[in-house]
């Protein structure tokens, strides 16, 4: 790590090293101190930024949930593909990353996992964000003529609730199982053929 | 309770007892000493029957989840009713099955969500036994021509898959939400839209 002191502490600075300290440590043990330490600053410096443990837990949790919307916002506003498609690319990409951040990042999926279990608001703003790009995508496939869908909202949400098993933490055990992508296949197209207009 | 030594000690006793055991003191506490003072026994006389704790837990919950079965039972095997309303009578009765043991047995609910967490052969068992009857239902659908499947076991599993926040105990908490019927509502009416022929 280079001598703390030459750059300036920054929130995203804070966030990075937060990050690797839970990595190393896990949700349980790290502490601010520790992530203060990694930094060559005091606590109070990290204090200034992110008033407590929880502050800072979520902050680096939503950060980190940041980056998979990204992906999924860009498959949700492709401009040339259809919506059942889409739905497919996008339900996909979700399971995708689900798995890979268990298996590839499984201190920070922890974290995760304890936030979603105190119904954190970065949680839910996070799971009010895919939703709502399911929905954009399902309103498109009305406005086309493709899916067919009389309450889009309420369409969204069970579309949402229907693949729980592929995308909510509590199932992560299950997605080192050798059936899990035939299992995500068949209920991704049982819920396209329910949408299909 | 009438005096024990008057009636023989058979394992029905033993599990109406362990029942009455665990709704008092909950899975965390009971005891296999505290099932034998409740019959007024020795721990050996219990042992006898029931070689192991965990075998009596496991018996316990056996004959509990049994009960929910029998109700499915009846449903899945009714002559005349078309698949579809079929389907969606047995996928409400098991949401109002669960959701009737999480609220008003809460201490063998618990119990049921220990041995889910553990893998236990009977919870196993009594999916399996759940998944065999959507398979029957909807190879009715499929013979008569109201439903869809190329594949009928898969296509059971993920009906079942999909309406997992509805039976699994994991989203209990979420059952008391005032929005639950409608979402259940939403995520069924797809999954059946998706199944029809």
């Amino acid at each position: 790590m280079p001598p703390a002191a030459a750059e300036p502490l920054t929130p995203e600075r804070i966030l990075e090293t937060t990050e690797e300290v839970l990595r190393r440590f896990g949700p349980g043990k790290a502490t601010v101190v520790d992530v203060a330490r990694a930094l060559g600053v005091s606590h109070g410096s990290v204090y200034r930024h992110f008033p407590s443990k929880a502050a800072l837990r979520e902050a680096v949790t939503d950060r980190w949930l940041a980056k998979s919307v990204v992906v999924l916002e860009r498959i949700a506003s492709a401009p040339a593909e259809a919506a059942p498609s889409k739905l497919e690319a996008w339900l996909g990409a979700l399971f995708e990353a689900k798995r890979q951040k268990a298996g590839a990042d499984p201190e920070l999926f922890a974290t995760y996992t304890v936030l979603l279990a105190e119904n954190s608001g970065v949680v839910d703003a996070h799971l009010t964000q895919l939703i709502d790009q399911l929905a954009r995508i399902i309103a498109e496939g009305v406005a086309a003529g493709t899916l067919a869908a009389p309450d889009v909202p309420a369409a969204a949400r069970a579309v949402f609730d229907a693949t729980g098993r592929f995308h909510d933490p509590q199932y992560a055990a299950d997605w080192i199982s050798p059936t899990i992508v035939p299992e995500f296949e068949a209920v991704t197209s049982l819920i396209i053929r329910g949408l299909r207009a």
